[in-house]
């Protein structure tokens, strides 16, 4: 198998998301810091744009093929190394998992993440302080919406009783929740979803306080 | 096989890229209009929640299946009906068009929707004109980054020589940069593709002109 290599930062949630899912099939990968503050954002390099021209993390290198968008890069990962699978055989219930990652990976995330806060700051001089109302805002309601619609799946994960696509997705955005601290017993089975997950390897390994470029306490 | 059903909206992209699908599968399909602005939005009725807890446009029903989210309706579709082919055979290419697809459908979309545009009134105080400038602002950067990401691709369509899911997303994407007066000569590759996949059945009638929801001139 060509090597694996994976730009990312480690806050970023998309980030967060692919390097679950390459724990999850205990694929080894290299890691390459993107660090999207300093320098005024080390993504927006002319290097960095021709691996990713959305200037976004993660990125992943699979020997000569590049590959953006967590979407994209869950799938691929699923076709090429099938076990365990992290979207389901049957296309009903496959599809009930892509539009639960959709919920997030379209319906929260983009709404919230830097790219959006700096523009807010620029078109409607919003500070921090309303930037983060603005993100309580989308995250409360869009993780509501997840929390619902998972509700008829969930089992020990978000969808039955293996961890799938839609944990990989869910745990990131449940992190924001608990760093924006937002009520977490709005979301009862997220909650005690993200608890268990947190328990096991793939997701200990890939949560923002175990990278390399968790800034270290001053 | 079971009978489609669609609610869409006549101006939704997500809803124009699923009914393009249809089309290109030869899917017949009953349209139910839900007006996003009449009432305050019909999305919003307890009813229509119980299809689409994100309270959005399009969902598709199949039989008893309830679907909704673009991505997760078109990969369904590619499942159960699989000529011809939205997505590639091939996980590196079948990847790359996800990117594409995403590009749009995380990347564009989201930020410029009704509920984002009318939260950015609740909470900026914008008006329609600055409204616009924002739309016009995340709409030709995305579809820069769209247009340049398929440069490498693009022949008759987005990916090919066929139509794929990426024509799928990109065709109302296009729609939005002509209603909003943006330079098309600023993605040329776009400009071309979405003149001759308009001379095609599937796109006409799929289009919001060609909607039974589509307002009559007063």
């Amino acid at each position: 198998m060509e090597k694996f290599e994976l730009y990312c930062y480690y806050r970023s949630s998309a980030s967060f998301r692919v390097r679950i899912a390459l724990n999850l099939k205990k694929i080894a990968y290299d890691l390459h810091p993107v660090n999207l503050i300093k320098d005024g954002g080390q993504q927006k390099t002319d290097e960095y744009r021709k691996l990713n021209p959305s200037a976004q993390v993660p990125t992943l290198l699979h020997g000569e093929k590049i590959l953006g968008q967590s979407m994209a890069i869950l799938d691929y990962l699923d076709l090429i190394v099938p076990e365990p699978r992290l979207f389901s055989k049957d296309p009903y219930q496959r599809a009930l998992q892509i539009q639960a990652c959709e919920i997030i990976n379209s319906g929260i995330q983009p709404l919230h993440n830097l790219a959006v806060l700096t523009e807010l700051g620029n078109q409607a001089g919003f500070d921090q302080a309303r930037k983060d109302v603005w993100t309580i805002h989308w995250l409360t309601n869009g993780m509501r919406t997840f929390e619902k619609f998972i509700s008829a799946h969930a089992k020990e994960f978000c969808f039955g009783s293996q961890a799938s696509a839609v944990d990989c997705f869910m745990i990131p955005s449940f992190y924001n929740v608990q760093r924006y601290h937002i009520d977490e017993s709005k979301f009862p089975n997220c909650m005690r979803i993200s608890k268990s997950c947190l328990d096991l390897e793939p997701f200990q390994l890939a949560h923002p306080n175990a990278q390399p470029d968790f800034p270290s306490p001053a």
